[in-house]
């Protein structure tokens, strides 16, 4: 594997790996290509850029003019406008562009950006410099020969923010725009949507922001984020499908995501990270160990939700195969010893040991598999086995008594992952796993180090597991509220409260404010606080 | 009028002038809409920008790679190529861009520049502050979402070289290009065209450029320049027409070039200095004594390259409408007294006195009235009356028999347009015009302040007008073929030999290196050298 030490995990270059492409099952997953539903959606307003210190980064907007206003203001060079859509997007967008005074003597030449958050449109492309690729940066620059026009960008951007800078145009003439509008897209239909009456203003919020997320990030796959990458990972598609559930109910694009993956395994067998579907299906060469057990977890959650055997035939091989492959690192006495070949994701940062939560996964997902495996009939006395020797490891070497913690490495170290993955994979009794997460708060909180949904999501349900439901609800408000505070329409790929400014990128202008894995709060609120039907 | 001190006359603002659209005259120039002739053009290498001190601003190109070798060269984050098309092109450009390495996880994201000398190639356009339009800079920034793709840019660009520079691509694959062509545009057909035969090498080049020169600017109407302004100026078709007649001999295109003036008059009157025909025709809000007359000189070089009665009959009030305008600003005494409502081009430079060589033009241009006029029948006894004003005027008080030069202003200033186009006007006789431009040249030349072509062209063709074909051979070859030495493929719109570097618009990026009205010297060998048939 060969991949930068500065970035994540997630990052891998392995072009010589092998790939199986069953065409049977990609015709599964294409049968199953969801219909995009497209809206016409107008501007709330022309506003401004202002300080803000309430919000990220300490920018916020203000409105400058009515929207009705628009076709009046005449714009020369170096001139801009920013259209504020009023909530999150995803789509195309068009304009009218017209010119008036003199005429037309030179092309116009614009600009445009589109920006999630207010605080994009304070950072500048050219001061980005990070190993991100810039082309995620939602910028055009853009020679119109002729006007006026109707200016139809053909690329779906995701944004409520649209600034539109007049770069040039010549003495003689201005620009003027006019019907501003984005057609947006999304392949979530609210026909099998009940959104449960949440009392607590907070909370009611905190659902319909993680709702509106999900409903952005379902495209014609499980998207992890419509800004970037666009693209259908397994970390995000399982906490995805897990609120989908809970929401819009769509089983066929859950089935379209888990035929992709089993349709393009590793020659050895491995599931890849994440898959992509343009030009065609194409599996990425990134391999990541929790990712690949994860497909047994969909797979199961999927049956649970709704029992579908033809899936399940298709697929359980395939989530056999992940199973068989990580149960060769575990040793005779039932510990789990990770490689740097096939490394364990749990969360981006990668300042934490990841043994024990890595032990956990696999405890986790080994339950899951072993129901799968009894609802095929398959033999599971090895599995069981391979389980128990799993859970007794844990609980006699990870497993601190006298800290009531879990520890991890060659060092001991107590950290919130572990400690959360192993209330997961309920290695200890429910009485035991409460005292881990008491401890846990008592001496791991309040969480540092910590910057992603995906990880807090965790920690949450952790709570809720343990029956802490008033400390997790504390935590969604902290954390998942902290960030409609700074002004999310959308959940963020990355947010620690501590440093909001926080990017993993060294720009916002690179960060997904629309991300799948952090829409969570519609599955835990339906399912610890609502109860399941 | 409005306009900036610092821009040339050329540049107007006039947005309340109300002008005439005779709908007839329009559909007679939609008719003469010539037939664009399109053809696929391949580069011939792959080069970079290397120092040269004998081409433009120190900057030429040498080959790098073959260009069969340009599907193997893998391009990532802030690599480029160049491409050389061995010649000036003027048409649309495409390329087949795929990706090589793992998977595309992030789009492409290019920017293409065309140049037309390599000098562009060295300079930024950020660094461009002028008040020319940054909308003409030919640079394209283009993020591509899905590869392989065939790239087809919708723009007509006007170029030799073309840089690709990938912004960005992912630590994870690279860019590789293929199949790149122009498929390049003119309406000049070559049926009629006979080249003739040159023994001096050096004019034989000087020729060749030329008729490039003409080719590429010959399109949907006679262009000024098809990098910038593309459009149709009337001081630039008369030129074009001369050297048209002189080569491709299309006379449908002048026709429509003439009906567009004449269909699109002020209210007043006058024929603006250029029309526009995007989105549809549209007159510019730019007046120019000397170029409204010099719709009466296409008008009658028409009639003497090929009589036709329709255009005459159809256009020749619109020639008189001019004249008679511009007469009313003659004095009794035969003083034609210009002022700023109205001002009269000449040449770039207002740093001269323009008196003279205005009212020479109307004296030029009258005498070409007064034999339209005759071709109608129409009095012309008051224009004789007129034309023999002006020129006594000329004789009396702008000659000074003692200098043997022509003065011009209130501070008798003695320059060289007055005396260019007091010999073009033939004010006085054979062996005085010769007589005048051996004083140019003993006391005027060698010529500095002068970086038009077009003024260039004036010099010239008034030496051969005197007889003086050495000196007139001597000064095409210092100045179209120091172009030529430079590294010209089409002859520039701006030329200063003392200031090779000189743009009128500080940066070459701006300058139009393949310009109409540097096309002549087809013209001028034609009817000079070669002779007429």
């Amino acid at each position: 594997m060969r991949g930068a030490k500065t970035m994540a995990f997630t990052f891998q270059i392995n072009d010589e790996v092998q790939f199986n492409h069953d065409e049977r099952l990609l015709n599964k997953a294409k049968q199953y290509k969801p219909v995009i539903h497209q809206d016409i959606v107008f501007p709330k307003s022309i506003v401004e850029l202002v300080p803000d210190s309430q919000k990220l980064e300490g920018w916020g907007v203000q409105d400058t003019q009515d929207i009705e206003g628009l076709p009046n203001i005449k714009l020369k060079r170096n001139q801009k406008i920013t259209l504020d859509f009023g909530s999150h997007q995803v789509g195309k967008f068009s304009i009218d562009i017209n010119s008036v005074g003199s005429p037309m003597d030179a092309p116009l030449f614009i600009k445009l950006k589109f920006a999630e958050m207010p605080a994009e449109l304070k950072h500048k492309s050219e001061d980005y410099h990070g190993w991100l690729s810039k082309s995620w940066i939602q910028e055009e620059y853009i020679h119109l020969d002729v006007l006026p026009t109707h200016l139809e960008l053909s690329r779906r951007y995701s944004f409520r923010y649209v600034e539109i800078t007049v770069i040039d145009t010549s003495p003689k003439w201005q620009a003027v725009l006019s019907n501003p509008q984005v057609e947006s897209e999304t392949s979530a239909s609210n026909e099998q949507l009940s959104v449960p009456s949440i009392k607590d203003p907070e909370m009611k919020s905190i659902y319909q922001v993680g709702l509106k997320t999900l409903q952005d990030c379902m495209q014609d796959i499980f998207e992890d984020g419509p800004k970037r990458d666009r693209r259908l990972w397994i970390g995000d598609l399982r906490l995805q499908a897990l609120a989908n559930y809970a929401t819009f109910k769509d089983v066929g694009l859950v089935k379209r995501c888990l035929y992709l993956f089993g349709a393009m395994t590793a020659k050895d067998g491995r599931i890849p990270a994440n898959v992509f579907t343009q030009p065609q299906d194409i599996p990425d060469d990134t391999f990541l160990f929790d990712y690949s057990l994860f497909f047994i977890s969909i797979l199961d959650d999927f049956q649970r939700f709704k029992q579908d055997q033809e899936l399940l035939s298709d697929l359980y091989p395939f989530a056999k195969k992940q199973m068989d492959v990580a149960l060769e690192k575990v040793q005779l006495n039932g510990e789990l010893i990770l490689d740097d070949s096939y490394p364990v994701f749990i969360d981006w940062s990668n300042d934490f040991d990841k043994n024990t939560a890595g032990q956990a996964v696999l405890i986790y997902t080994l339950r899951q598999f072993i129901h799968l495996a009894k609802m095929m009939n398959d033999n599971v006395d090895g599995y069981s086995q391979k389980l128990h020797e799993l859970i007794s490891y844990s609980q006699f070497n990870l497993f601190d008594a006298e800290k009531g913690l879990f520890v991890s490495g060659p060092q001991h170290e107590v950290n919130i992952a572990s400690q959360v993955w192993m209330v997961l994979a309920r290695v200890l009794d429910d009485r035991q796993n409460k005292q881990v997460m008491i401890h846990t708060i008592n001496e791991l909180f309040p969480i540092t180090g910590i910057a992603t949904p995906y990880m807090y999501h965790h920690i949450t349900q952790a709570l809720f597991e343990a029956g802490m439901n008033d400390e997790a609800i504390k935590l969604m408000k902290d954390y998942w509220g902290q960030m409609i505070s700074l002004g999310a329409d959308t959940y963020w790929e990355a947010f620690e409260p501590a440093k909001p400014e926080y990017s993993p990128y060294g720009s916002p202008i690179l960060n997904s404010y629309c991300h799948a894995w952090s829409c969570t709060p519609v599955y835990l609120i339906q399912k610890y606080l609502i109860g399941e039907e």
